[in-house]
């Protein structure tokens, strides 16, 4: 189980054979369309990157107490009318009165989900699936108490080709049983839907997302585009699921059959070596972290 | 695999059999005499109670730059002169040399340790660890590569008996992968040591631990002491090394016979019921958080 140094970059080719793409820095392209979906959570929003995830993101879904913070983060009435989220989802237990009128008011739909037995995190995930594969579905009346885990159930079969990136705000951080609530949404989230979203927290130091088993294919325009200031930005492979078994290609500390374990060694403060990908082959799902320089989305 | 949902207080007496017993808020006792460790890790200090928790602790160490945190949290040199670090540990790339020199010169001990194959962190919980054991052995000089590490190697036998209390501040919160050290090294070392130390991460919102596998009965003196403005502190029993089965006795939403996994169902947002202790058995080793009202320490 060797540990390889490599230098501070290079050229990765794409795996051979069935691989999983992955590409957590699509929200810093400059692309024409908006595309992706932003969730915001009930967390503050100062130095988040909202603005600009906002305005590179197609659809725009608050859970619960996230409307508040949403509510509270403009500066003037002008700015705020502006960014009207499509979606206000929860329990609503967060939710002032204020910040639901306006919003209501304003065009947003806010639907009720009332069922203890999920998170806001989990019942929002819900309604963007909904509304990438059948939006239609959220034009009629949403039974109030788990009706969009109904709706998602009756979509059941996944289907991989409609890939689309969600970014997620406020999942980290905060008490930590929440912070590893996000986590298992990860996982649970990309196990269940085989990738039909693929889920990215963002903080304001890192991009965090989980991986499926197998040959996981990390890509991005180059590295220097995510953090331009440092030539090895700063990663971990965490094995926060179970033990695995770990190879990768493209890392500062490649790894070889290398046995992780959270009760053992696991990779942290490890470094990006490949301009424009790196490799990560698993036996069992892992979290992935990519440290970015969030000034360039402030 | 049911869920009972209990009352807002119960009363759970101690388990029958062997249980291994955690103490998580003795910091909070106003003891006579000061006991346990404080390690102070590099990240920012406000708010984070380090003053009451110095106060009632009877070793302080600092990781590396977490002497420059702790030389920039005063306001005053009147203050600072009064908090001096037993000693500060670890490679040494963060450690500024004014705070170096001022530390040095008040009567701290330098120990540089320079491999880069164990963290800060760790390097600092093998001085802890030696510290207790056997104090004199850190009277002599100490080899610069590893020395702290051979030193806690050659007390190989762990003795359960002088189990300490070991609270560590700025282990959560920062880069993501720093957090899951953090973790790692929860479980790592209390399952090398068998509890000889007992790990507490203190964050500004709750106290972060590992239990053992088997049965662990988690006690305080009164849950009002921890948390006096709520009646349910928050808690989460998360099972972040691999998947494993629970019982519970003492939480809002106790489970029994319950498979619990980040890759399926974890508790998070769960409630501490019991107002003296509560019960977690598990067939692996899980990490608890339970919030707490930092303003106690503050």
């Amino acid at each position: 189980m060797p540990v390889v140094e490599k230098p501070e970059a290079t050229d990765v080719p794409a795996p051979e054979g069935d691989y999983n793409l992955i590409s957590p820095f699509t929200f810093l392209n400059h692309q024409e369309t908006a595309c992706g979906a932003l969730l915001i959570l009930n967390q503050d929003l100062s130095g988040s990157g909202v603005l600009k995830l906002w305005q590179r993101t197609q659809l725009h879904v608050c859970a619960d107490g996230g409307a508040n913070r949403l509510y509270s983060f403009w500066k003037s009435d002008d700015d705020r009318k502006k960014y009207i989220p499509d979606f206000i989802v929860g329990d609503l237990d967060s939710l002032s009165v204020e910040v639901r009128d306006y919003y209501k008011s304003h065009g947003s739909r806010i639907i009720p989900q009332y069922s203890q037995y999920a998170t806001d995190l989990t019942k929002s995930l819900y309604l963007i699936r909904v509304w990438y594969r059948n939006a239609k579905l959220l034009e009629s009346d949403i039974e109030e108490h788990e009706g969009l885990l109904k709706l998602s159930d009756e979509i059941n079969e996944t289907d991989k080709s409609t890939s689309n990136n969600v970014y997620i705000i406020g999942g980290m951080g905060g008490r930590f049983d929440q912070s590893a609530h996000s986590i298992n949404q990860l996982f649970k989230i990309t196990m269940m839907l085989n990738r039909e979203l693929d889920l990215f927290m963002i903080t304001t130091t890192d991009v965090i997302f989980s991986t499926q088993k197998g040959t996981n294919y990390i890509t991005y325009e180059n590295k220097s585009l995510f953090y331009p200031s440092k030539k090895v930005p700063i990663c971990g492979i965490l094995p926060l699921g179970c033990p695995t078994v770990l190879n990768t290609n493209g890392l500062i500390y490649d790894v070889i059959d290398w046995p992780s374990s959270m009760y053992g060694d696991a990779s942290s403060s490890n470094g990006v070596s490949g301009t424009k990908g790196f490799i990560v082959d698993t036996t069992e799902p892992v979290i992935i972290n990519i440290e970015f320089d969030i000034s360039l989305i402030q």
